[in-house]
């Protein structure tokens, strides 16, 4: 019998963020499969946990850990990336056939949504060439919400585009009209004319949560700063930030 | 006293996207203020009833509807909506100070999240400066995780951006890259090479859902048949997809 795998977007901060659907699939599961990562992001596992405990009503559920294999360094990046979902999803088979029986339920949890620069999905998909399995996807509210929910502003001008891109893909291509920055270990906004506006967050949906809006000029060196505070302070950052050309 | 006023994202479709966090919003309201459309989507009139049916805990809530000024149709386009927006916002300001006393709650509920092609916003920032209101926004689970989540796929490629655009602005500009199309009554994928890939979805998250994938030239024409059909069935049809260039 097939064995049946959630992966559940947790949203991006707020444990409040959980939606109904992903308590009821919360609740359905036996088994929350995890990485290990061994880093310093132990806030994050804390809040999976967290969810988990504030969210499932019978305590009949465990976590199982799995080991992270390392990422090649030295190997051209998207290479790299192919070889390290390959080997995740050896290990994801392996673990899913020894930790679930026929017909039982597990589910990966998702930072955010599981659509939005995420590899579960990606290795779920192999592991499904290997072994029976069958996977629902649960939507999450993602950091890109956060952020314009916490500044209570609109993405998009009215009827226009906006780009979801990276700090890397930022530097590449530069800025035309608005773009979302995500996964961006550099303030890549620097590169930005300094009449280009920025919402900018950091732990958004937490306790922790930084806010700066203004011009590029105006907040970008004091956003440099304080990101560079925060990231000693705890160990670790994730910010997301809205740029737009000038008013 | 500052009246308070939630912004509550309801997600895009199933109910059980609404989070927790809406759940709360909700219940600490007491006039929900909604926009008397006059037109056919009465649908998604019952569903917003519905979610304040199935998550409100006390009956002490209550609905105001306010007429929707008709938007001019001969003016250009920007400035049709800016006027469009100002007399709405006239007409919010009036039923905030006659519906809440100072102190109170009150909420506008937008289809999946208000920062996303959602006017809420832009409206309420002008009804602040003339009634003494505080805001606060609540994300919602918007189309575009909807559709990746019932296609189960993920909304980029690994490391690159998404555009986030319009059907006006997909057939002024063209697909570069990967992006989601919203807001697209005339089906402009058409306009796409043929071995374009899509991943297409309509009323998502609810029981009339319709979902097709594959590329350009082998389903397009048969999604503009089933949008047809489906439109003409319900009177009304909301869709968003994913275009990506050939694999
Ligand atoms: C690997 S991506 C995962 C995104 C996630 N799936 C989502 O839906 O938001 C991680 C990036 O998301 C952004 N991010 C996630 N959570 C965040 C938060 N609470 N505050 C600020 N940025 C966040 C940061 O840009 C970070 O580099
Ligand atoms: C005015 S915009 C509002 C978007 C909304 N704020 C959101 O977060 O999804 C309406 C457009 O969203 C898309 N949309 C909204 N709900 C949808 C659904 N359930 N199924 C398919 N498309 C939907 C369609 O492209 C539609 O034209």
């Amino acid at each position: 019998m097939t064995r049946r795998i959630h992966v559940i977007g947790i949203g991006a901060g707020d444990p409040d963020y959980v939606t109904a659907q992903a308590v009821t699939a919360l609740n359905d599961t036996r088994v929350f499969f995890a990485m290990d990562k061994g880093d310093t992001k132990d806030d994050l596992v804390a809040l999976r946990r967290l969810i988990c405990e504030r969210f499932i009503r019978e305590p009949g559920y465990r976590f199982h850990e799995m080991p992270d294999p390392p990422r090649a360094k030295d190997s051209e990046y998207r290479q790299a990336v192919a070889d390290w979902h390959a080997e995740r999803a050896r290990l994801w088979a392996d673990a899913i056939t020894s930790e679930l029986g026929p017909g039982d339920v597990g589910a990966f949890l998702a930072w955010g949504d599981p659509s939005l620069y995420d590899s579960t999905l990606r290795i779920l998909d192999r592991v499904a060439e290997h072994v029976d399995i069958d996977y629902d996807v649960i939507p999450g509210i993602t950091a890109i919400q956060a952020l314009t929910a916490r500044h209570r502003i609109p993405l998009n001008d009215v009827g226009e585009p906006v780009l979801i891109t990276t700090g890397r893909q930022l530097r590449a291509s530069g800025l035309a009209g608005s773009a979302v920055v995500m996964l961006d270990a550099d303030c890549s906004f620097q590169g930005c004319p300094p009449d280009t506006r920025i919402w900018w967050g950091a732990y958004l949906g937490t306790a922790d949560e930084l806010l700066f809006s203004g011009t590029v000029g105006d907040v970008g060196a004091h956003i440099v700063t304080a990101r560079a505070a925060a990231r000693a302070e705890h160990g670790w950052i994730m910010d997301t930030y809205l740029l737009r050309g000038p008013e």
